[in-house]
């Protein structure tokens, strides 16, 4: 059943989708379908992680702690509201106890971005490191999964035309995405409001109203409203957004017959797009958190094999 | 050592007491009964369970963890506190989460009455369910451990005559029992404030003070006084509670001699029953904990049938 | 790999050091170096165990769970916040929950002094007990701990000289250290802000500002400051604090070679200690940690012994 790949990547963490070049996303998308074809891994000596959770979070957390369970991994609870934090203790006080008392892995959401620099390259830590989502900067396992759920509709990216609509300030997903669609070759547009696109997005694509994009694009990838981090929430209309910028029944009816919605959920109904098309055929939510399980296995791996953790040959 | 009964009932979820017959009934509580004798089942394939508790708990949540584990089950963690339904996602969602990163079966405690509705019957969702408690609506395992409990006690339910007396409104365990134990076949009286006892109880059985009660009671089921539940709390004054309407030591001694008090727990002691009483000869409150695993093992086992889940064969 | 010592010491609970004498004091600590060689236990019967927390913690929640995943024990998770607790139930009546539904071993930490004295005693309680540490009473586990390292580093006791310096008024660690290393015949000398020593500790060994100890000290046993349990916190000046009472680099510089410098974290560095020295050669701090995972392995068998439980012989 098992198959290791002939160039499966091996790394100490992964925090950011520039730890990756283009060969090793497609070995990792690779590895994810071995996994999701049945492959399975033997360890031969314990692993322990720990899912650190700063962020509520149902999919990424109960997708990684799933990958762990079927890579066989051992999970060490930790809750944060329940740990030394509480008291003052800093992240990597409080990394440097998980490392003693022998937890092998961490997997990491921080509400703080780059917070991972507090963690990486210093002599005292020896553990492994995959982060699961820093404050508005970066989200790689999204990320990667959703390059995998792109290459099993169209087999690549080079001149796909790829949309991503919506809170793109506050977003780790467009961050992670756009930076790894573009070296991937993709053709890239935003959309939603314009005054959440600036020079940032500028460099990686051009900024279009919604309904001009719905027939040209290959890929409509909608972005989460994050209404806890908008400060003015209570101006905020709904209704509003979704007759401008979200995707209607009518502007989903416009998209090319071939071309796939994403989103990285929970999915703001009627918001970002019509309650209606969360089931549609076109829609590739559930396969999206399906592959999160594959893909993060397969990134879970790399990292066991970075560290030389549970005697993987 | 394992026993399968030619009968083994198989259920896609199990909600309600009303999903079951009278022969259900009794096939599962005699694989309960199986198991406290020490049958094991032997899973072929993994099967992944997460339990989701909306509402604070300890004997029904590891009791639950404890018949999980005890069948080989792997439970994955699920904290609604720290959870996306925080950031306003439904359960429906949450359960399509769930679903597509490979759960298969849901324990789920709720405050709201028959919030599975919003699960079951739905083409998207194909995770198998059980209700560990809605609102003031139901609670099916618990009823069911009571009925085992009180069937090793008398042999059946002809009859018998069973006094619920207490907090009424609020009672899921109340709901639940009643009806189960009229279509059994027992003889029902409700005690307790009379103005708890309301129309919906009336067609079950009969309203009586405990002290014309208790010398003609079989099975005493005590329910305990939700305290949270009651907006009005301050004015509640336990002592006159126990006076009028407790099971006082003076009360238990008038009990017949095979007489047996029950209580779903947990237990407001010299509130609803005496403190003294609690480890008393005609308790069965540690029975009804320890019978509780094993009847919720064979729910369990009932539902992974229904879901030809564990490679069960 | 395994060994078993021949008088490995058998114990329903530990929850205070009083309960040990010096032979089994040596004797937890050599079967904790047993497991750091390697040496494995191998239980024949399933054994479940819940880890209540109620005061946060992440190194001996996360050290005790490792210890019991290492043993093979199944853990029940247990999380205070969503019991039946917060409906008002006693830690006894919780304990009995747990107890009947099938947990065997509870390590419990609780901010109330001697909390185990409702636990303990009871007929109606088969579980064992750790104290993993009550109020600012003990803390036998973090004792043993630290016994186990001043053992690696200096075979003995016997005329050791130990400081404990800092918060001694809150400390469990203090308390359950100057009592065993009393009778392990060590010298004691306490430090810190003077107020914080009184009579309790006048009969263990005597006080000395830190600048007349640092030169003739083996042991430095600092003590986290716990901002959290000082009422008038606004008042306190942790750059004067430091000053006065704290282990500078200058002082460190004047500390014997062979002296160690330990902690039962987590650190408020530059208050207790200065920050460079949380990494330095004499720090013994990442030690601890380590051992830690080995003591409570040693002390969980001790109570599966002392219980039955296992299937050990």
């Amino acid at each position: 059943m098992m198959k290791v790949l002939a160039n499966m990547p091996e790394f100490q963490s992964i925090v950011s989708m520039q730890d990756l070049d283009v060969a090793e996303v497609e070995q990792l998308i690779g590895r994810a379908e071995d996994f999701k074809a049945g492959a399975q891994l033997k360890l031969t000596e314990p692993v322990y992680v720990s899912n650190l959770f700063f962020e509520n979070s149902t999919r990424t957390h109960t997708s990684f702690e799933m990958a762990e369970r079927k890579l066989g991994l051992t999970v060490i609870n930790f809750n944060p509201q329940a740990s030394s934090m509480s008291k003052g203790e800093t992240l990597h006080d409080t990394a440097l106890s998980l490392d003693a008392v022998g937890v092998n892995l961490l997997v990491v959401r921080h509400p703080q971005n780059d917070y991972y620099n507090e963690l990486l390259g210093h002599s005292d830590l020896s553990l492994g490191l995959i982060n699961a989502g820093d404050g508005s900067g970066e989200h790689p396992s999204q990320s990667l999964l959703d390059m995998m759920t792109i290459t099993e509709q169209f087999g690549g990216f080079t001149g796909l035309r790829v949309a991503i609509i919506g809170d793109l300030t506050h977003s780790r997903v467009a961050r992670s995405n756009m930076e790894i669609l573009q070296r991937l070759g993709a053709e890239l547009f935003f959309s939603g409001p314009r005054a959440w696109y600036s020079e940032e997005f500028a460099q990686y694509g051009t900024y279009l109203p919604i309904d001009d994009l719905v027939e040209k694009t290959d890929v409509m990838m909608l972005l989460r409203v994050q209404h806890e981090r908008h400060p003015d929430e209570q101006a905020f209309d709904t209704q509003a957004y979704f007759e401008r910028y979200g995707l209607t029944k009518e502007r989903a009816s416009r998209l090319p017959e071939q071309a796939i919605i994403m989103h990285p959920g929970p999915i703001n109904r009627n918001v970002e797009l019509a309650s209606e098309l969360v089931e549609g055929k076109q829609s590739r939510f559930v396969t999206q958190m399906q592959n999160g399980v594959y893909m993060r296995m397969a990134m879970l791996e790399s990292v066991l094999r970075g560290n030389h953790l549970g005697g993987l040959v």
